[in-house]
């Protein structure tokens, strides 16, 4: 049976479980959000941003003479505990709870006072503790500066962590490919229709295109998220904080996490606006759309054996259907594709709760970091997976690949500047209805001699320049 | 160059076209919101759908004792002239106005007084008028109970006259194809790889299922836009309203139309909420999201003509390429395509806009029912038009199909009751790697005999009943 | 450390831990989809949902006549175990999978089987097993007409033990609320702007309407949510499933969970498409755009409380700032309104991952039922929680709600039946502009007297009918 | 009547208006397309576009010896005579056709050949005219590279011309107010509640960061649209194009427009994908969710007169109700914001269009650049119509400021750093339920003295440092 003991805040006592580092409003959140609490715990990357906040918090207070030295020695303490990945069962609380965060940064504040209070030799049940959580913990700070500072900590570090590794990732193995199959020439597609051809190369280096100019939107968003709330307090004045503050913790944040974080130049907005989150995600959104083209892709290319377009294989990992015996299927481009519409949903909660912030305060931040961290966490995770399990063993079919080129009407394109653009037309359309092969029917409709059809309609004289 | 007369309002006179029938509200509009004027006009169906309602009105509001006959006779002549579809120059506001839709509201006040007093004999410079467009016109109403009225009236008649039918239209259609159709058996793809067979005309009684679906679910949705704010005035409460007013011009605007419409039960709800405009546009979406189901299935088993599916061919329209020669298009999937992109958006800022009514008015009114007409109308016309040139001309390429069926390794879950789905699976993989058929693998494995391979295992025979 | 066993599957040999239920086909999955592994399990209610329809097959198949009575047996047996909810350690699979959500079905397939064969007497490193998972557990089943029946199963019934149960409860509060205050006569605000007074009661009723209506909405998609898909196997053909299967299962399934399902009409459309996913979502967007407005209200209403609206004091349930002392706020709206940003952008995940299915199969199965879920019991949840925490404690605050009606300029409208609408006007701006009241400034410009004044002039008056 | 001349293509003849400079292509797609043509007809910026781009063509072919000078000369001076806003009634296509816009790109071509062969004496019944729509106009060129070379073109100019001055315009009005603001001491707001105080200057100095991180969003977004897709023709490979065609037709387009437009690095990439127009169009919804939030903001803050905020006043602009005499509204911020919910749903719109781009080609073209060029527009109209009409004209209302800062219970803020967190909110909670003042209050508990307080909680000390 669950043992308690009595915790007190401004409103009230409250009973705890006896061995919980947590305190009286941790507990209060707990019953008082009783929301999908099985699914939607708070994201562990916020816990851990607080501990890298409080920790500097702690030693910019102590720097500026209004934190004892051994208060925030043990503060300290207690972060690195936490950024060890201890104490992960201190933070029970969900999502679905105070817009501001506030009980999030209180159960980090509480925690980290109780177990500090017990590093320090005391006891859980001691009424009287050696680090108060708002006086101590949480000073020179307020749930309003401290929680969109977890916020752009969490999403900066993820993206540099996972995000922009596992996109990069991909796009390297495509570039590979891109290189390895530069010389396979191919029949293109425009409308789902045959096109003129291409080679597969240059087809993946438009997929590599695409992951580049998406790692650099990313990177362009990076700037707005190094700016840090912290110092602004309450509404953005800065009450309650000693002079150089905001200037101070935000160096000592730098030099913990090794990011580039600064202060923000305007706390306002910081405070009542996440537009950086919002613009973040609007690249991870742009990187979305680009995963959807290049699965989709790559499985129509991969489609068949038989009845599809069968043009590159990839991977068996698994079999694929529970009835049809000996199937596969490219379940890694489905996993990618459902992850990209996953953040496209996303984005649209973040503009929602990022467009409604009212005066001082943005109250939908736990909801928008939530979606940030799944879309960020789910595109990186996936990029590695696509490409260890499907990317890197895409390799042409060249039987077929052949067989496309060979057969394929709009090969005539290349006589436009020699016989013009309706004589050409009219040599595709008769060998469409009658089913024979261009050169059959240029002959046949007497435009052009066999030997001027061999030299002026060569497939791999219409790839344009390879870059290798 | 343009002659003007004055025009006053509360706020004091205002300098309008001498010909304009509109009056300074109007003109206050113009110049206050310039905002892609050129694009953007109020839809003409909302100025219709204004004009019931304010001939109603007249009607409900001499029939109560409270508007003279001769000034309600007026008032209907010029919303009848309306409905004839004159006086459309009359209207030149924008929907990025009042949220309330006041000004629209007020463009039709001033137009019908001031096109009623010439109507009565007088002049547009006539200081006096016989009919006043807030006293008169706009007798028993609020901007706010009759913008909201517009917008029902207008939804419900262009669902029931263009998209509904529009819709039905292309279900008939593809009806018409999957009967056409039934007896032909093809093979069936999921994940984009082959599966076991079944007939094209079942593939395509899903589509019809789908749209059939969709139907109901708008069917669903037109109850609660049956409902009508009018009655509820400023706030709902339906202060400077006689008694049985509601009632009564519902019933006059049901009459008028043709249409079911009833007053809303709750007038709070239909003033300060757009419900019903979010979920009946939440069943066009649904209809979207078959659309584009359709039309990719369309244009990719269109696809080829020689190194695609083409296991069916669809009407060429146009020429398809400016400089591909002889190249033909699914150009009609793509129109539908696009449309379905553009619900789908449209869908969001509905969204957006409904959950932001405050207090005793949703300011978003002219956004919701913009995007909403802007779906129904594009879902209807899409529909007709894809109908016409693309699918009633679709018809099976049967050696295409026939190829793919005749090379599919699938054909073998036919064998699992018979010999297991480790052995069936055995067969495929075997065959798949060798390029081999089914047939003689089987064979050459040994786990079944010829006679027994060609009993178990036919196509027609694993396509299940079929229901034409 | 962890002991393994061999198992296997027809693409060969899987280690997997040795106390696992689960065989090879479990652990390549968990292998190979290392994406967001911590947090997006694949829900349970999916899990619950296939143990129903699992031993509804096995029962089904017995009757038929082609599976043993005895395994039958095993297999509820299973089943039952996993409803009563054991096992969970079993389902270890993530929603980044396979786009059929083949393999959450053969885990499931793989767990009955092998739970059932260690029931049975025998050992999971037994060769050979009692109960085979396909030839079994997924007999006359596939994946792609399993899982569809499992959404189904899994959204209707969250939707009418959570969801539903959940708005009601607010709905219901509301009403209660709405009848406490409904003779309460406060300002109505338009714009957010003072307007003509109204009733507490009756902007609570509003809300009440709000609800009432999104309950019809999702009721009206239950039908369509109500058909499964079971039946269908491979590709809607109904291949390898025995007469008269689809209406027996289903009618079992009914049975076990006691909701009203029936074996969808046509099951291509069954399989390709999840319309029935995006319709009934439309209706959960449609109420969480309700309670955005509502929760909006609210914390408006009760904002100050010096220094806002103050209309309305709701519970006190937490302390509100970790840096302003004494301060409380309206937390049960904030997490109220996150939750509907929620679903706004989950509904647009569901949308996209609808809208791409192709040919005879939707691979965005699992994207798509877990963005259900989750909506789904975010409603739920959040609507008990706030009701509790917060709807049902709301009390009006009557010092300011009679200051603000007594103050309002917005009572003239009572007078434009008696002295027009732009000598009202004119009162209402010369007050304004003077800073004066209503009558006085009436009485000054004399257009009328003060008698007339205090009995056209009754805020009481001018709410209209009072609905208790 | 309308008289109709012969006109051919590549798949027959076609009657076309006797006077209409278009040709069968045009007609067939009027004819294709009955789609919302009275409301989406093709962005007039994308026509402009195309002359730029056809001129800078024929320019170039000229250069590279494979078109007449005689040609390109009169291909310029037809594109001039676009330019300087003739032909505007000669393309009459909708949004809604294929989704390459090939049939605009063909409209464009047919146009200037034929109204080039009447500039060069011919007219419009010849049958043989002096320039092809095909071999001259369109030569080099494909609708592939042209059509998204005319995006880019449309979209950039449309940013630099129109969205980036309204938002600068805007910026720059709210930064003078800030700074015309920043001694005015007010209460700050944070979850609708009361907090501790900032000034007004310091609340406009959010928005004003907002806009500026905006406008810095946006130009990061200009250098992935200055890549041109010209020359790359029908799928990228740049077939039918002379030596060094793709760069010297950027260097003429960047010289004609005066903007820097390069040459795509990869032309497969631009072709396909359309990753640039996502990428640009969220940082668009980035500032659209700050423009929600300022008006927002702005109509709370000035909402009343008598019952709301009232902490300042906006511009009258017009009568605001139609019932309610002398009500005025915060109309300009409820155009803002239906131009923010507008650009939020075109972002979704934008998003699944380029989402489904497939092998070498986007077909969901016009949908793309119709939604990108409608948000930059509104973003760019609504911004200025704000500005003028709305932000300059804000001014404080310091009495009700003043009342507001004085009764505030959260400058007990203050007093953390003197008497402790606890102790603090005793005084707070006891005032609130008193209604008392803070100093009242705390002098009563005894926890500080008359003088004490006095010193230390000043409103004016309370809001930092301030910028000007």
């Amino acid at each position: 049976m669950t043992q308690f003991r009595t915790e007190k805040d401004t409103m009230g006592t409250v009973q705890v479980p006896a061995d919980a580092y947590w305190g009286a409003q941790t507990q209060r959140s707990i019953e008082n959000f009783p929301i999908a609490q099985d699914i939607n715990k708070m994201p562990k990357e916020i816990i851990r941003a607080f501990a890298y906040l409080k920790k500097a918090a702690a030693l910019t207070n102590r720097d500026a003479g209004v934190l004892d030295a051994e208060k925030a020695k043990l503060i300290g303490q207690v972060c690195d505990e936490i950024l060890d990945g201890k104490l992960t069962d201190s933070f029970p609380l969900v999502v679905w709870q105070t817009g501001s965060g506030t009980q999030s940064n209180m159960n980090v504040n509480e925690v980290v006072a109780y177990r500090g209070h017990v590093l320090h030799g005391g006891q859980l049940s001691d009424e009287k503790k050696f680090l108060a959580p708002n006086d101590d913990v949480n000073k020179s700070q307020s749930s309003n500066d401290t929680f969109p500072t977890a916020m752009h900590i969490a999403a900066y570090k993820i993206l540099v962590e996972t995000t922009i590794p596992g996109i990069t990732k991909l796009r390297d193995a495509l570039q590979a490919k891109s290189t390895e199959f530069m010389d396979v020439v191919k029949i293109g597609r425009t409308h789902f229709m045959d096109a003129t051809p291409l080679t597969l190369g240059q087809e993946f280096s438009g997929y590599v295109a695409q992951l580049t100019h998406g790692l650099k939107a990313i990177n362009n968003t990076l700037a707005h998220l190094s700016e840090l709330a912290l110092g602004g307090t309450a509404v953005g004045t800065g009450i309650n904080t000693p002079p150089g503050y905001s200037e101070n913790v935000a160096q000592h944040i730098a030099e913990l996490t090794g990011l580039p974080f600064v202060t923000a130049e305007n706390k306002f907005e910081a405070l009542a606006a996440h537009d950086a989150i919002v613009e973040a995600h609007g690249a991870l959104k742009t990187v979305a759309v680009s995963l959807m083209k290049i699965a989709n892709d790559v499985r129509m290319l991969s489609s068949g054996p038989r009845a599809g377009i069968g043009e590159i294989s990839i991977p068996d990992n698994e079999p694929g259907s529970s009835i049809m015996p000996g199937k596969v299927n490219p379940t890694q481009c489905e996993a990618l594709t459902m992850v990209a519409a996953q953040v496209m949903g996303n984005d649209v909660a973040i503009t929602v709760g990022g467009s409604m912030g009212h005066f001082e305060l943005n109250v939908f931040k736990p909801l928008m970091i939530y979606n940030f961290l799944h879309s960020a966490r789910l595109i990186g995770d996936a990029c590695v997976s696509f490409t260890d399990r499907c990317a890197v063993g895409i390799t042409p079919i060249r039987a077929n690949i052949q067989k496309h080129v060979d057969s394929s009407l709009m090969l005539v394109t290349a006589l436009n500047p020699h016989i013009g653009y309706y004589k050409a037309a009219e040599i595709a359309q008769t060998a469409h209805k009658n089913g024979s092969t261009l050169k059959e029917t240029a002959l046949q409709l007497g435009y052009l001699t066999a030997e001027q059809f061999d030299e002026w309609l060569k497939p791999e004289d219409m790839v344009g320049e390879i870059k290798k």
